[in-house]
């Protein structure tokens, strides 16, 4: 059997473990063939491979990023695009597929495999919002970068006595924020599941000086404010003329100035949350998932992706998880309430 | 309400999480009041307590170790301990206990409230081998740090083209060195659940070399050979002439190298894999697990212990827990053979 | 003999350890008292100290900001600036100070010496830019973190082959850009010291995909392209109607995306560079300096600063180094330009 | 001119930073040729030797280990090794060699000089015991290692009260027991330059007991105590029944508890200190140290080694440094005192 694997979307640590885990065990007991499509669907799309076998994946595992490279690309958005792919598949004679990769890049597995083309799907993201799974690989390792900025940034905030407003990833959901946030020890988090107050978040800010301590505010790049609450005091002209909208951890930092007197930086993370080695937690979690995606594929178990459940790895149906996105639970968000302000 | 709150058992990243969690919310949200019980059991024996309010866990998030201090002493095996342990509540005007340990302080505990005595568990140990939660906190920070000591151990290993053998802690169940095995891309992983063949070992080892690469192997302090192998060639005499055994490690190294004629060294983590700051996902779980003990005792669901069963946090009867140990399964540890050798 | 110790400027990881050292010292061996004066200057304005004895300097080594507060007040910019510092010194007993700080702060020092206030100086700055030391201590820390991340966004850009650029910290000097740059394997390195050519950015950036790989351009925040080619494309409005421009690194990815036809992204690292603990070297350093520091004031060299040169501890006249920043060397910047491009 | 490298004795992050930067500015700006001689002088000894172009040390900056493997041979001990050295250069068309080593490497190089190989020296070791240089590379990343153990072991040492050794490298210099012990705040350090008094060392542990707070002692796995007293309690037997001494912290730990009657534990930091990515400081160093040595090569400066002067590159004749260790100077280790007990 010979198969061909694919990682799409924005890379994320413990890409390269899920490559390794699937060769290794495809190769080693199975006895199959690999082959690896370059840069996600956009390698299936214009029929560029490469050779994938236990030398290729030997000391990738520590290693972030993706040696198959990435990209954005949607098939279906492309004419022909079903029929390209088969036309890789075909030519390379590639008898299924491993798909790593996020909501997008499931997405479309999940119609290709509807049409016939047999897949098996790997979830992975930074951000944690692909439904059906407790957690994705490269989750653990952002919250850990994100982590050890809040503290240091703690301490540069205590000897200037100024809000620090840290901006994380998280553009549909705020699970990097809130566990950071907790982890951090942070005053404030900021998640798009909920619009906030910025009064609230500025009385918040005077609590904490109040008691002489330095106020952290973690938001996630999706955050939003109450309706009505976001008046455009930074609006910029992009080079059309439009109005462009900084972030919004650099508009809360001048609302918080404005309107408590008190200063106020931003810190935004940005693409280091997304590289480097793998934690421990994210690089086992990526093996499991790589193993257990090759027995899916020797049994025949299309159209499912593999998941964690408790300790378990379990297969769902991708269809189960399409168009859904795991967002931040109301209640685990109010659990932690007590540590705001 | 007023509740005392010990630590007990080796010490353990999370710690002081949990006591900044239990104290920040009981205080604020139910109006509760607190003291501490020094270092354990021996604490509730001896009546020494300190203050225990919001001013107390200011900072503490990320500091490892408790500031509670911490003893293995088990208040059952004291005279009288029962009775003592009632006084020193008594005296104190202390309603409930939040006691934080493993195996041994909640054992103690479950008898203690079978007896009577008010109190909710929070079970810790970097071991992650207390029944009835999928994880304890600490064991992911001590997993992080063994896994980032093989990465460093890799380099050194292949420069000098010798076998590392890699010695974790684990006495009874091999969760570390399985997960820090894996994480860390090792070629063995030996854990106290199945005890290794020699040759085995040996076989991986050479295995290794040929295709020019170094061997890491991993092994939990528990780990121990099959029946008639451990030949004890590298005895030694403690003070009164008894035969002392050094560590499964140092005996592994000197098998290897006798066996397979290539050098080999050992490097023992030891105390630094239980120290340090805790990690994003350790901070995380302790800080839900000191919210839902305090959430258990406003309850008055004595006589159970928090847990953690997929992303929930639970409660369990201290009594299922009790004299069990969560060790690795079988088929966990079959899953990942296939990196072996 | 009663000793003032105030810490100005930006905060710096191992301002901590400089007080720390410095009372220590102090007290153990000769019998001083210390008072500590709150955000730097300030409090020497405002007659705001704090005790400073061997309890207030327990287990601060490790932390960064530093336990006394710090702000960019400059005594001599208020009326009455001189007389108001000696009253405060003079109600408080205080026979001479010992001032941590950067070029702003070591100058105000400088003058108020020449008009008869005894003290000392320690130079601190994570830029590394005070003359007349080899290096200061904070720089070694900054120069890691800013590593750590360029070497996290490697994975990030070779993933997606793009060109990833980082703005590090250096309005005046490009120290940890260069380091930070060669440390982390960089492909273009920009500092203030030499206005780059946007288009032999582009030239490296383009040579550096052809060979397939992508490029990492570090940029100190000072770093200016040459003269006629800072093109206002991205210009923005504040709030008055005021052209206000982006981050270097930002109007650099726009330029390198329009010149090149490739994709670009910036990641600005911001305040997490001087925030957290003290790297082992910075640790060392501003222990030492803290030393010497204390020496300096028994053996009565007012009007000093101490330094590092090669391995040795030295005491510099404040006078020598004032109005002087240390930039970097064309023939060190030289040295490296075999790895551009 | 075509180059051999070599690199030799025990491994040392930055080994592959000095070879990337030995090549890039061979090749790129002299037009050099580089052939890599395998594992140290055995390499030299049988004419192993490996192709090293630009493409070979790519993307080997970060890490540790070194891609030339490495020995311990010395090619003086072997019958005809000068002639066998010889051979091998003359098999190859090597023109001149680049010898990145220790004490022992560096000598047997200065020997070869002597009898006509030309070659440039390049210092490495973790120790920073090679004399002639203010650092090595290496150095600064076990220091940075060793610090970040003492850290962890802060917390356990609180939190059960009791004594941590901790065991470091340094056989006959004290240099990383001195850099990591300030580091990391210990409590007592002891280098192989002074013989400790044991009693000391014990008043030390009391005193910090009684002050409520758990002692660290930091000791140079060369560290010894006064003539007289290593009782040996401890004694142990090897298989031809000899006494074995078990290392300088296994025997401490018994001694502090056996005259202070408190508790105290041993962590051996072994291999983990010379393993893994350099930190920034010693990619700079390492960088320059090759970039540098190229350039004597191109001058032929034979008989030199490249060596670090304040902040230059300087070349120092190896015949200067032959023979001599650069230990911990006795004025030094006094300026910490304070900080002991």
């Amino acid at each position: 059997m010979k198969i061909g694997v694919l990682t799409g979307g924005g890379d994320c640590p413990g890409l390269n473990a899920v490559i390794r885990s699937v060769v290794r065990k495809g190769v080693q007991e199975y006895g199959f063939e690999f082959v690896g499509l370059r840069d996600g669907w956009l390698g299936a799309l214009r029929g560029t491979v490469m050779p994938l076998d236990i030398a290729a994946v030997r000391g990738i595992l520590p290693r972030g990023g993706t040696i198959l490279g990435s990209s954005r690309t949607n098939p279906l958005k492309h004419e022909d695009g079903l029929r390209r792919v088969q036309d890789t598949l075909a030519a390379n004679g590639v008898d299924a597929l491993i798909v790593i990769g996020g909501e997008d890049t499931l997405g479309a597995a999940t119609e290709l495999n509807r049409q016939g083309v047999r897949l098996v799907g790997v979830p992975k993201t930074i951000d944690n919002d692909v439904a059906g799974t407790d957690y994705t690989f490269g989750f653990d390792t952002a919250v850990g970068i994100a982590t050890e900025a809040i503290d240091r940034l703690h301490t540069t905030a205590e000897s200037h006595m100024r809000t620090l407003v840290v901006e994380v990833m998280g553009r549909h959901s705020g699970w990097i924020a809130l566990h950071a946030g907790i982890a951090g020890g942070a005053n404030a988090i900021l998640v798009p599941e909920r619009p906030f107050d910025v009064d609230q978040v500025c009385a918040w800010v005077k609590n904490r000086f109040k008691i002489h301590y330095a106020p952290i505010v973690v938001a996630a790049e999706g955050a939003v404010p109450k309706e009505g609450q976001m008046i455009l005091k930074d609006r910029s002209l992009d080079e059309y003329g439009h109005v462009r909208l900084s972030g919004i951890g650099e508009w809360l930092a001048q609302e918080i100035e404005g309107r408590t007197g008190t200063e106020a930086r931003t810190t935004v993370l940005g693409h280091v949350q997304r590289g480097g080695t793998p934690s421990a937690f994210d690089r086992w979690l990526a093996t499991r998932f790589g193993l257990h995606a090759v027995d899916a594929v020797r049994d025949g178990a299309f159209g499912t992706m593999v998941a964690l459940r408790g300790t378990d790895i379990v297969r769902v149906p991708l269809d189960d998880t399409r168009g859904r996105i795991k967002v931040v639970d109301p209640s685990l968000y109010d659990e932690f309430e007590v540590f705001f302000g």
